[in-house]
């Protein structure tokens, strides 16, 4: 496992799966050469997609099971009756340590709770939440949390603020990455209670977190801040919400361009330009959210996304793996935990940051 | 004020103010050439301009004060000590009943505690709402809850869906317009309390409403059902962030555009295409925020538009007017008070949403 990376796949999640699950983990290796895969799935189904993806075959360990969880199973059920299925045996590679991260397009709630159960959270963190990489004016920013959390009081937003900006610095590299805490205006007194204590906390500057305040929506996609904080609802929905408008654009944009000949003209000369564009906005790109908080790195792909953009998902668990994300979060939870305030040094992180 | 419709105007609020609402009551006219204006503001500033648009002053009333609410002001202190401002005076003629309806660009949450305070709400509704149409897939929805109610329990919720449901009969002039409740998923059991009891209600069959379910964010877009409801910190965040989106794209488009020479000859054949979009797209064609609930028409611009823009509010409270939507909101909820549930006459509705 040492220098080669290793990725456990769900062969079985997705609305275009085992071949989806495959022929991205063949897009991968592309970027990855030395990456090697666990694929977890129905034989029967696998292997004669394998027979077609000679330069993926002999980097797979190919684990027999027929057993998948449902696209509408719930979590609870997922958790109880799916100890062999596909999603859990990827996931138990990860908790026993054959693999280094793993990847399903398969039903988010059932694989959050399968996570929980088999990873464990970190030690300080008292839920896990989802986060995404998201195109702005200024370049990407990274949002948290989409939906692992539908409530959330002060503490889980703070602890989400803490997993963003050790996720800016790792993985993308930013030296003072600036956090924003999404709200309905940027006024202090603005928004529920939970914003208005978590801001106070943020503020308070117990933790190394560079706090920029309350931001709106407008500000996710100009770029104000690096690391968009908000409960899992507003963030579910927003994300989605954003996705809808960004599908309506696209295809608003298409109808225009065969409106009429002198308009089909006109795409054919301004073609270049317009594929950069779509290059760079493609929802495919920005495939695969991250569960932060987890000992352990575990990375859900749009159900139906297609092979590049599971590629891209797979993509995202190796970034967490090389940036070493994972011990870094430890070490800041376990610094805030025991440095911080020498005072108290048997109070939990979520005690300090209060 | 019987069948030519008078519209009271702040002319003190937004950023261009009052030029642009002065200009915006003049494109108004050619929409509306009966309409009459009660203007309030600063003498001083507004009558040059009038001197300028010969059109518009015939229509006017000009009533001078010198005190206007500030955009940062709070609303608890705008109440209190705005009684002579520009804003409060123009509600007041819609309480007073010499206008039928108030346009304003000014602070939202001043505009609401004033309008709440001076109109009163609509007995069977707790609180008003914030609603704006959106445009869709299948053309324009309707979404509230925008921001004036920043948490909101079930019995909230049942009545945006019942201000959203008649707005969507009376102005848009749907017979049968379908209501869906924003959620992090479609299944009954995903989300929070709040709306798992709204639904069970809607889905009772208590309200004559045509209950599509739980929508998720990017229905919203897809224009999946006619009225979109959601509590005010998801619909604020949510309605920004999309605004936020439709800017990048509409920015990336244009930098496209500019990104070779071959791509500008494109942008000129297909202009008239691409016009055509922009135009349907036209944020400014959508503005015009409406406070649902209260005994009179209020409408609340944005801050920042133009006065194309501000004549869209205009038109807005006009629509409101012209479809009777006070009057049939108000036997909608005593229909609902007196009529559904007969064992129980003198029961509010909000006991017989239950």
């Amino acid at each position: 496992m040492s220098d080669s990376i290793t990725i456990a796949l769900d062969a079985m999640g997705g609305d275009h799966a085992p071949g989806m699950v495959l022929r991205g983990a063949d897009i991968a290796l592309e970027r990855f050469p030395t990456a090697k895969f666990h694929v977890f799935g129905d034989r029967v189904r696998i292997a004669p997609l394998l027979a077609k993806l000679p330069r993926l075959a002999p980097a797979i360990t190919l684990h027999h099971t027929d057993e998948a969880i449902p696209g509408d199973a719930k979590p609870s059920v997922a958790l109880r009756t799916g100890r062999r299925s596909s999603m859990r045996l990827a996931i138990d590679a990860v908790a026993d340590g054959r693999a280094d991260g793993v990847v399903s397009a398969g039903n988010t709630g059932a694989m959050m709770a399968m996570a929980k159960f088999a990873l464990k959270t970190l030690p300080g963190i008292d839920r896990p939440a989802i986060a995404t990489l998201f195109p702005t004016r200024r370049g990407d920013s990274v949002m948290l949390d989409l939906g692992a959390n539908v409530e959330c009081d002060a503490e889980n937003l703070v602890q989400f603020a803490l997993m963003g900006d050790v996720f800016a610095r790792t993985v993308l590299g930013l030296a003072q990455p600036t956090v924003g805490l999404l709200n309905v205006g940027s006024e202090d007194l603005k928004g529920n209670d939970a914003v208005r204590a978590a801001a106070a906390r943020l503020r308070g500057g117990m933790t190394p977190i560079r706090f920029y305040g309350f931001i709106e929506g407008d500000d996710i996609a100009a770029g104000t801040v690096d690391v968009i904080v908000t409960d899992g609802f507003t963030g579910n929905v927003t994300l989605k919400a954003v996705e809808g408008v960004a599908k309506l654009f696209s295809e608003s944009l298409r109808a225009s361009f065969r409106y009429s000949l002198s308009a089909r003209i006109g795409y054919l000369f301004a073609r270049g330009a317009l594929k950069k564009l779509a290059a760079r906005l493609d929802p495919r790109r920005y495939n695969g959210a991250m569960f932060l908080g987890l000992a352990g790195i575990a990375v859900k792909s749009h159900g139906s996304t297609d092979a590049f953009g599971f590629a891209n998902a797979i993509g995202v668990a190796v970034d967490l793996k090389v940036n070493g994300f994972q011990q870094k979060i430890s070490d800041e939870l376990a610094r805030l935990n025991t440095g911080a305030v020498p005072a108290a040094p048997a109070a939990g992180v979520a005690t300090l940051l209060r």
